[in-house]
């Protein structure tokens, strides 16, 4: 393939159930001559890649990084100027948290062709799967989405009293670590520490597991049964529909003071 | 079909491109005996139903419902419990403003099967054809998604001081005929009037048109060029990046005070 056409393909791949990929980022998967992928994408994902394919893995876990984002920009560029059409494949969608904006800001500074390929978010397919509205009519006028990875090693400064709204679901990516801390903030700034809480670790995959509590006992729940990243935690008064509206979930925990039981379908 | 087997797929069908329908959808869609759809589903997903499929409309534009919800819930369950499995096509994502959480309350409340497909949303789509990363670091912690729909009439009563918040992008759907009024709240409660804002019209679509102004002209642009719905607001920092980033999009409106003038990719 000649330089001219080379090009970088910025695709999200959505929440790690492969029937989630979209069309055009599962033709392109399977189509791949290069693929540069983080973490977060799934194994059932990355079985559909050609065996023929360069893999080259660009880490982003929480604390490890396999390679740092200068180096990661790097790789694409210098990829796709050898003549070689490259997938950038990362969990959800690439500019939610995906720092997609920060690669594809690279390829165009440096003249390379890219197209982004949104993804299903986490949020919509935890949603989904979880059987949480997340804009549920009398319950919710929107929602909003943070991240809980730390800046620095410090939490970013929210604005609290803003983010304290229990008409806007809350949902939080990467925010086991700093779940307590983001909790007990919004419960100093008003927030009902009743307000129905829900966490999703590995959502879409077959090994999801789904908690239910609410917010005074949602970082105590996440400790208890050991969640782990990835999770994300939807904060409001719609994480109560998870119960009538669970259609898939093999197996809910759910809090009630004072102690967890389990719920099995 | 035995009524033992009958099913509703409420289904997201993203934002427009046929090409970022899920490969659980697309699957679903090739295969489908009855579709009930919204306005939102593109003429492109409705060419993929079958032939022989039965169709049925079940509107929702803003002003124009062809049914009313709870005409909508009763279709449902009256064709599962004949038996049929049934395929609920919505614009997006079913769990962000599709109303889905009532359909699937109704389907649980009367015994009928269900499962949820999660969509690309609007918001992602239409971010990553546009060029908008929504978290871009540095510019922006997090995003929230309103409607700007009016509820009886008036627009929900937000907590506009949390709302304007520079370091949180904000997107508004269906936010067309209130967004003078929006722009206007948000200002008064300290937006810069210089924040960056975008329009996208028709979003991921060979239509789609992109205009790029600030919080105080963002309205006035959207009157000038005459956008019309679906569109989508994506007011911050981010949406600035929206110049460099521009991969796609034919044709770029940009509003720079005293005039507007275009973009020529």
């Amino acid at each position: 393939m000649s330089v001219h056409n080379a090009k970088v393909y910025l695709v999200g791949t959505g929440p790690g159930d492969a029937e989630l990929l979209t069309v055009k980022a599962f033709r392109l998967i399977q189509q791949a001559e290069v693929v540069v992928y983080d973490r977060l994408v799934s194994d059932a994902i990355m079985a559909l890649v050609p065996a023929g394919a360069m893999r080259i893995f660009a880490g982003k876990s929480c604390k490890q990084h396999a390679m740092t984002q200068a180096e990661i920009n790097d790789t694409l560029v210098r990829l796709a100027k050898s003549g070689r059409t490259v997938l950038r494949l990362k969990g959800g969608d690439p500019f939610i948290f995906g720092r997609g904006g920060e690669e594809a800001l690279e390829l165009a500074a440096q003249g390379v062709r890219f197209e982004v390929i949104p993804g299903v978010t986490s949020a919509a397919g935890c949603a989904a799967y979880a059987g949480i509205p997340l804009t549920h009519r009398g319950l919710a006028t929107g929602f909003r989405i943070l991240t809980g990875h730390l800046q620095d090693g410090n939490l970013p400064e929210h604005d609290w009293a803003g983010l304290a709204d229990p008409e806007t679901t809350l949902i939080l990516y990467m925010g086991l670590g700093t779940l307590a801390h983001i909790a007990g903030r919004l419960m100093e700034h008003g927030m009902p520490a009743d307000l129905p809480a829900a966490l999703v670790e590995r959502g879409t995959c077959p090994e999801q597991r789904t908690a239910l509590g609410t917010l005074a006992n949602i970082a105590e729940l996440a400790e208890a049964q050991a969640f782990k990243p990835p999770s994300l935690v939807i904060i409001g008064k719609v994480a109560a529909l998870a119960k009538p509206l669970q259609w898939w979930q093999p197996d809910v925990v759910e809090a009630e003071a004072p102690g967890y039981f389990s719920i099995s379908s």
